[in-house]
């Protein structure tokens, strides 16, 4: 009997290109974005080697056992010496440690990615070790997340409709971006490049800010004197407004002290806008508000028209 | 065969009591609210006389088509002259208009209740036009929102599980409370009392300041030069934590118009608070960013964990 991911594969047509098929592979950090990785590449093919490094042998065993990885190691350099593939799929603060134990055992042939939010400071990070962006290190987002982490939570179909955005630069290698876009092509993705400044701030906009508004949030009602009764009568819109205030708060932290100035920029934009809604609610200015409101509505039914038409929405 | 909303009240082995089943009800306002109150009724007794006021005929007509209504009329005076129980379910700043109507045909036995979400000035609208607050008003308010709103969004499973809470006066009638109490119940709902301030309270950092947050964010991401660009990388958690900015102007023109004091209040703690985290964020403050995210979560994790056990979520 088929799984349901088999059964995803299938309906797909979803295959995995030559380019990839025979490479080998090492997930470095084996939680949602890694342990996802190698689920759906695992379901793909039967045959193909996929190496998982980690902190936690617990999982790494269960991903073996269930057929999600072909390999194991806690050491890194062990697992990346006769590496194709490199992904590097930790918080953004760990890829520098990560990157430092790379340094001596890959090989010019090998291509290496990551997974980050941010990715300025993932560039950094590569010249602070390498002294350059190695032509065959890809920049990489998959705009996936979830409030929930961790490698219990991944799935293979985790990637499937969504957007991946690679940052290469002037000096990557094509070869290296193409084997990059197959991989997430293979998952289901859609694979989109820009320039790292740019990446870091439609994502500042998009999705830290929501998150620290969010986080915010929680935090000072939860501060009020009367915060259980204020929980208590919250309802479904309270619930959906602050889903990602469940978010990884070791993953959040990372993120913030990475895109801290592209963040700050769009909050204090916000915070001006906000600023000029108050007034207008305690002037009771009627048409600010309402104008206000009609154009907030239009702009979100649109981008939703998009994002529906656009995206499976069945696993984010 | 059963309909989904017969199989419903079968299942839940929902009862009308006495108190209701007798009683001639109007409801004013045939939206979502109203809509779905009417629905919930009309499934639960089949020989129950509903009628609706409303301005749009064509509305009217499709409902006692549907037969989820028994009479209609756009006029309130004719409607309400016999009346038992009227149920105001318009856009909070109409019931005033409402209410002058009303003032020449109801009885001192007519049970009066409404559903918006500002209740002061809902009491102020009651005594601008009564002198004083009738024994026999109940403020009630369901907290059972969504982002659509209109009598095509109704249903009959809209307040199962939601709560409603009531704020009666020192001088209301117990029976009155009673008869509103068992309307709420009938339909699945939770009903609670508090006060008039209190309530206004609670809503305005519950529902009403989520809504200032994410219409004020959608409005000023819409207006980056780049908005376009910005909304198509946005993902699902952008989608749920700006789904309330879908929400009807009017509406939330009105509460805002009517909460604007208790909005500002809490409002203002939040910006300080998020003024402060800002600060960590340019400060790269780890152990503040990391604190706060942390609390965060848990407060939002807990709040689900509660939210889960006490409601269904299925319908908002």
């Amino acid at each position: 009997m088929l799984s349901s991911s088999e059964y995803w594969v299938l309906t797909r047509q979803q295959v995995m290109p030559d380019i990839l098929a025979s490479k080998k592979i090492v997930i470095i950090g084996l939680g949602l974005i890694g342990g996802s990785i190698a689920r759906g590449l695992s379901v793909l093919r039967k045959d193909i080697e996929i190496t998982a490094v980690g902190r936690n042998e617990t999982v790494l065993q269960e991903a073996q056992t269930e057929g999600v990885i072909t390999h194991l190691s806690t050491d890194i350099k062990t697992a990346c010496a006769n590496a194709d593939l490199v992904i590097i799929a930790v918080p953004s603060l760990t890829v520098e440690r990560i990157l430092e134990e790379l340094k001596s055992v890959v090989s010019e042939h090998t291509v290496i990615t990551d997974a980050a939010s941010v990715k300025s400071t993932i560039v950094d990070a590569v010249i602070n070790t390498f002294g350059k962006v190695p032509v065959n290190f890809v920049p990489g987002h998959p705009i996936a997340g979830s409030e929930h982490s961790g490698y219990s939570a991944s799935s293979a179909e985790l990637y499937q409709g969504k957007k991946v955005i690679l940052t290469p630069l002037d000096n990557t290698d094509e070869q290296a971006v193409n084997l990059v876009t197959a991989l997430w092509q293979s998952l289901g993705a859609e694979v989109l490049t820009m320039s790292v400044k740019k990446h870091d701030s439609i994502l500042a906009a998009t999705s830290h800010l929501p998150h620290l508004l969010a986080f915010s949030l929680v935090d000072t009602l939860s501060q009020q004197g009367e915060s259980e009764e204020i929980f208590r009568y919250a309802a479904g819109g309270f619930r959906d407004f602050t889903r990602i205030a469940s978010s990884d708060p070791q993953m959040w932290h990372d993120i913030f002290m990475a895109n801290g100035e592209a963040v700050v920029e769009v909050l204090d934009v916000y915070m001006g806008d906000l600023s000029r809604l108050r007034q207008a609610v305690l002037d009771k200015n009627s048409d600010d508000l309402k104008s206000t409101f009609k154009r907030a509505k239009k702009s979100r039914d649109k981008f939703l028209s998009h994002f529906e038409n656009g995206a499976d929405l069945s696993d984010d």
